[in-house]
């Protein structure tokens, strides 16, 4: 407790918020402390955050590590009001980002790699306990602040709402596309599930190049995956005659469901030495045929977003490319009712509250 | 059934081996016919065959898919006797082996790459339809005959013996050690199980290098891990304070082990970025548990035998590193009850049979 409260009295700034109290997950204003602008900081107001479907798990304690109470947002947008000394990429009035990460221990194995994602030491950027014992608070806030090593730039021709889902769910399908070598011109991948990472796998997938086929189980999504989303094809995943004819073509899939489900005809789906890359978490294991997986030296692998340097590398491509996310921009007050609806997966693809044009005008505190 | 006359007619050489008549699994005396030795044909005396947990599973219909009568084995050793016109590699009295495989398509995708062992149309070499239409019979016999490119020879240094389970065991092994990177001296490998394949897998990489950890349920195996296998340590896998103290410690995981098992330690034992690599085939799916895997970038893999560029290179790399399996040599009529041995693991650890001191001496035919 002495160390916490030595932390508060390092957090002078006001700061106001939407917060769950408890594991209701209801979301409400909530007054709290930044810390003030360290040597290597970045300060900066908040003008978009994407709701992603961890805070939704987050706010109600579904993984059982919440603490409350619990301000969410790890896709973050703003502009820099305040450098510290130290600091050598941002300037005032820079656009810029926070993700999923505000600290790591810079130093060691996966640090040394650039993969603080992997760091065990990393500080989420909320619910995370930060260096100095406090902790932290996520993006549905007026501000923001974080070491600028976890702060990437934002490139003039991205849109600032449509570049805060790249933050996670961006990073989250750019790096396995990458790291699993599916980021080949000719190609092709399999993408299952057209969720806020799903429909990204499907646009970055082809903006590197590849094939795409998407795999979901509801025909209903076709014309939308097919016309809007720009993949080549579209697999039914419970119609044993679609999934026979495509077997051992894939050169690689991306698994964005969450919810439990058969990984055997995705294993047949993939080519020999193939890999199925799931990035969902269900909440329980899931069954794993291992002869399917031996027949074709095929693998189930899994990827977690990405490391500061991917991360910057992946907003950059996506200006590059003129790729965003298709997002539905949200007042605060909305928030608990967008929650409900995403709990429904009813978002395409992804909500985006507008922080800075709708948090101060909510929020009578 | 003219397909398979026709092919009878093509097969004039008596033979005589033990082989399976039904799902007992018994093995008795059988009289049978080889082919003639065609162009690019090898024929060879069978000196000796290894007995394989494979052959177990085969004879007693264990998955399903066997044909009797049955006459097994597929870790062959023995001294040719004949070649065909055009073949190249071979003279009569080499010293010869053939494994799990007797053809495949030769042209294709994995075939094109020396990865015979995952082409869709490979021909096993018991229990499979030859391309004449006939059911190929291993090397429980006094007699084989294969195609050149099916047959790897036994450098002189290396017993022949010993030599026959490096043809499936060995390359089982051998092959993951290498596609998985594992062969680079300093990397740290686990094995699971000590069985024909994990004593080998522990052989193999301590000759690429690397550091062995055995992970066994027997307590009493860690003396024979260490001091005659050359493991460097040795972990129970039920002893939670061992398992601890290892964590995140891996470069990778050779798992022998075919029966069901928790992979959950054996994820939490691999660095990030490491794989878990599955040789066993369970009969029923195994739980895989996935956040593990997110959080560390890990992956479950598998791997079966290995093409036939890649098992001379074994058999070579063996002889090179004077590598030789642990076997009990057996006479033939004592099959039966070595397999009620090897149902009960109690074998250190294959089983090689000497069929060219004993298969006539016992065939009363």
């Amino acid at each position: 407790m002495a160390r916490l409260q030595e932390a508060d009295q390092q957090h002078p700034k006001e700061a106001i918020g939407w917060a769950a109290r408890d594991a209701s997950g209801h979301l409400s204003p909530f007054k709290f402390y930044r810390r003030a602008t360290a040597e290597k900081d970045v300060a900066f107001k908040v003008l978009y955050c994407g709701i992603c479907h961890s805070d939704l798990h987050s706010i109600k304690n579904e993984w059982g590590m919440s603490i409350y109470p619990l301000l969410p947002g790890h896709e973050i947008i703003g502009e820099v009001t305040e450098v510290g000394s130290e600091v050598a990429k941002f300037n005032v009035g820079d656009r810029v980002g926070v993700g999923c990460l505000v600290g790591s221990c810079r130093s060691f194995d996966n640090c040394a790699n650039n993969l603080e994602n992997y760091c065990p030491q990393m500080i989420l950027t909320y619910a995370g306990e930060y260096y100095d014992g406090s902790i932290t608070y996520g993006g549905y806030s007026n501000t923001m602040v974080a070491d600028e090593h976890f702060v990437v730039g934002i490139p003039d021709n991205l849109p600032l709402d449509a570049a805060a889902p790249l933050l996670c769910a961006g990073i989250a399908v750019y790096s396995p596309l990458r790291y699993y070598g599916l980021d080949k011109p000719g190609l092709h991948a399999g993408v299952v599930g057209l969720s806020g990472l799903g429909h990204l796998a499907v646009k970055f997938a082809k903006a590197m190049g590849a094939k795409v086929t998407v795999i979901s189980t509801s025909p209903n999504k076709k014309k939308e995956a097919i016309e809007n989303l720009g993949a080549d094809s579209f697999l039914i995943s419970g119609q044993q005659d679609q999934l026979q004819a495509a077997m051992g073509t894939m050169d690689g899939i991306i698994d964005t469901v969450s919810a439990p489900h058969s990984l055997l005809p995705l294993i047949g789906l993939l080519k020999s030495h193939a890999k199925l890359i799931l990035l969902g978490v269900p909440d329980k294991p899931l069954e794993l045929p291992v002869f399917p997986l031996i027949l074709g030296r095929k693998a189930v692998a899994a990827s977690a977003i990405g490391g500061m340097q991917e991360t910057q590398e992946m907003i950059n491509f996506a200006a590059q490319h003129d790729l965003k996310p298709d997002i539905e921009v949200i007042p605060v007050d909305y928030v608990n009712i967008a929650m409900e609806r995403l709990a429904k997966g009813d978002v395409k693809y992804r909500f985006v509250i507008d922080i800075g044009n709708t948090l101060k005008a909510t929020s009578e505190l």
